[in-house]
């Protein structure tokens, strides 16, 4: 289903011969009536952002966020790939404006792989043709659309939600580079309500900070980052529960995301409470969740607070550890800054030795200063992703 | 040599049974005739700053830097463990007073290893006595007390240099836990120079600045982070060379330190040139050493500038990146933001391939913006380094 799911969205995956050997690594998300209705995307803040971003950023300024739709490319990020990278980028919107109308503003564009490495601009025109062929409304289409943005993804991430009068749709690659402020992460999001451009933006940037930028895998920032939302029109302007139901969507992909990253096999939910402000309790969390040591001890299934609380510590340096509790799975290991382990009855320590096999690890960790919460979610880091990453990927 | 390379200076390593079975695990640094003379101190900036880090900042700022030595324990890092740690860490103090005369506020501590497990207390005064007993001020003595405070370090770091009429030694510890500022390192370092306690602490942090605040293994920053300067004042007060030889000898333990990281095979100089000011070229010198892609390629002898560029771009989201050129090795491999493989010859391809496999790789980026110079020693990460820190480590 995915993208597909709202009315009046159309969508394709086509082999355009990127990656070679007829994998599926092209995908057009737009709307199924041709024309133009709102849409709205937000980019990675890297100064070594890439040809694609770049062209869709512009061209998302130039008409006010009036879309017909955006082409992704896998296997090539397209990214510090110069003036030539330029130009690819601009003719994979050019295809699209010449094959399925309209000006080629009206298109964004997104590409994840390999960084440096020159575009194979000649795939993409033949690529498009087939894009056109294969367009369709059903789950089907919806579906090859989303495995044609993978790139070391293990599995396809795909997510939708019905509310009052409307439905929303969404899909979404990940694996690696992904770190606050998002990820070598694309995701598309579509609905079939009506909203301002405005509207789109706004409930767009609300969501990814509470959930694509609250992910971190390895720390490290990617050149293509790109979330767009497109809104068919098709029916009403929804209520409020539209932004709360684009939230679940963009959540349970990130959440996707996180459980398919290179070489993991858990997903941390590091959850900071007690903090004085939002501010401080995201820094606590992010330092937890982006530590080397926790996510070791995540992958050895180690309840070790030691190591959370040095990350507090150097998070905040201001803070009273004697305030601060730890706890694993809902077991508090740590409590007023010093072991709690001797306190532990032998069932609650059999439970904890079991739970921390399982495939979710929510370390939760209270600063006593507050009450402002903050979730990030991560991952362990598995021998895999060192072998995934020691050569070009 | 080491620590006892300087006149007036004397040593031990003993085991005290705080790691078990014989190991040498308790080291003792301090001047030889017994007496106090001029000492420093620079610590970690971690909130979770360990029982010993407390107790030894009470102690430098109660005497103001008179000093009759430093004891040293390894194999638990006395760190969130509340009340009952900081006793154990003023028993420390008390008895070197006690055993080798003086206030216990002329003493420093410093513990490594484990956090958040209690500090086996009753192993202190025994430790000590054992201590009085082999305490040297020959090369063997310098030896052991380098020996007693390895973790999980594979060899002894020591270093020694000479200027005019006076002598600089040190030794220290690492492995893991590496970052800004500082590790979960321990050094002393030694002269016998005549210094104020005011010329020490200056030149101790001009010199930490340079060195271990410029060395990453994980970028996890440790709660028992700190380097000693002790001078026995047995010569004269030296010239400004006093300064440059201490920074040599700083800088070849932070070197060892990164050259002996946990599961690392490979150091990583990024040396980025041509920034506008020292703090950019360094957030961009961090961000390329810290990143876990970078070290990837390391450890894969892959030149891959496209993770570089991308730190870079995360790090300065304000720079142009057609500025910007990579070298690996000396070899530019990304010239003007673009691939410039290309423009290689044969022969430096060939080379540059070959100089992959070196144990130490030159990562250099010019910014294209100004003359600031700025270098951070990184290690890469291997499959050792998960096995390590899997569990309790």
């Amino acid at each position: 289903m995915s993208v597909t799911f709202p009315a009046g969205i159309r969508a394709a995956g086509v082999a355009a011969g990127i990656k070679g050997e007829g994998e599926l690594d092209l995908s057009f998300v737009g709307f199924a009536d041709g024309m133009v209705h709102s849409g709205a995307a937000v980019f990675t803040q890297s100064a070594a952002a890439a040809a694609p971003v770049q062209v869709s950023r512009s061209h998302l300024a130039s008409t006010n966020g009036h879309l017909r739709g955006v082409l992704l490319s896998s296997g090539n990020a397209n990214a510090l790939t110069g003036d030539a990278g330029s130009i690819a980028a601009q003719l994979m919107a050019r295809s699209c404006a010449d094959q399925l109308g309209g000006d080629e503003r009206e298109y964004l564009v997104c590409s994840t792989g390999l960084i440096g490495i020159a575009f194979p601009q000649d795939r993409i025109r033949p690529g498009v043709e087939r894009i056109v062929e294969e367009l369709g409304t059903d789950s089907r289409a919806g579906e090859r659309a989303a495995h044609a943005i993978r790139t070391t993804d293990t599995f396809a991430k795909q997510a939708e939600a019905a509310g009052v009068g409307f439905r929303v749709g969404g899909m979404a690659k990940g694996a690696a580079m992904i770190a606050p402020n998002m990820a070598t992460m694309l995701c598309v999001l579509t609905t079939d309500a009506t909203l301002s451009p405005r509207r789109a933006q706004d409930a767009l940037g609300w969501v990814v900070d509470q959930t694509f930028n609250r992910i971190t895998i390895d720390g490290c920032t990617s050149t293509n980052d790109t979330v767009v939302l497109l809104a068919s029109e098709v029916g009403a302007e929804p209520g409020p529960d539209f932004e709360e139901r684009l939230l679940e969507v963009a959540a349970k992909l990130a959440y996707a995301i996180v459980s398919d990253a290179e070489g993991g096999s858990r997903v941390g939910r590091v959850r900071v409470v007690g903090g004085l402000n939002v501010a401080e309790a995201e820094r606590a969390a992010r330092g937890i969740a982006n530590s080397l040591l926790v996510k070791c001890s995540m992958l050895g299934s180690d309840p070790y607070w030691g190591r959370v609380l040095a990350e507090v510590g150097a998070a905040l340096p201001m803070i009273e550890m004697s305030q601060v509790s730890v706890a694993y799975q809902g077991i508090r290991v740590c409590e007023d800054g010093v072991d709690a382990a001797a306190r532990l009855s032998l069932a609650q320590r059999r439970t904890l030795d079991r739970r921390m096999n399982d495939r979710e690890i929510v370390i939760e960790v209270d600063l006593g200063r507050g009450s402002a919460t903050v979730e990030v979610l991560t991952a362990d880091i598995g021998h895999g992703y060192l072998e995934e990453n020691r050569g070009t990927s």
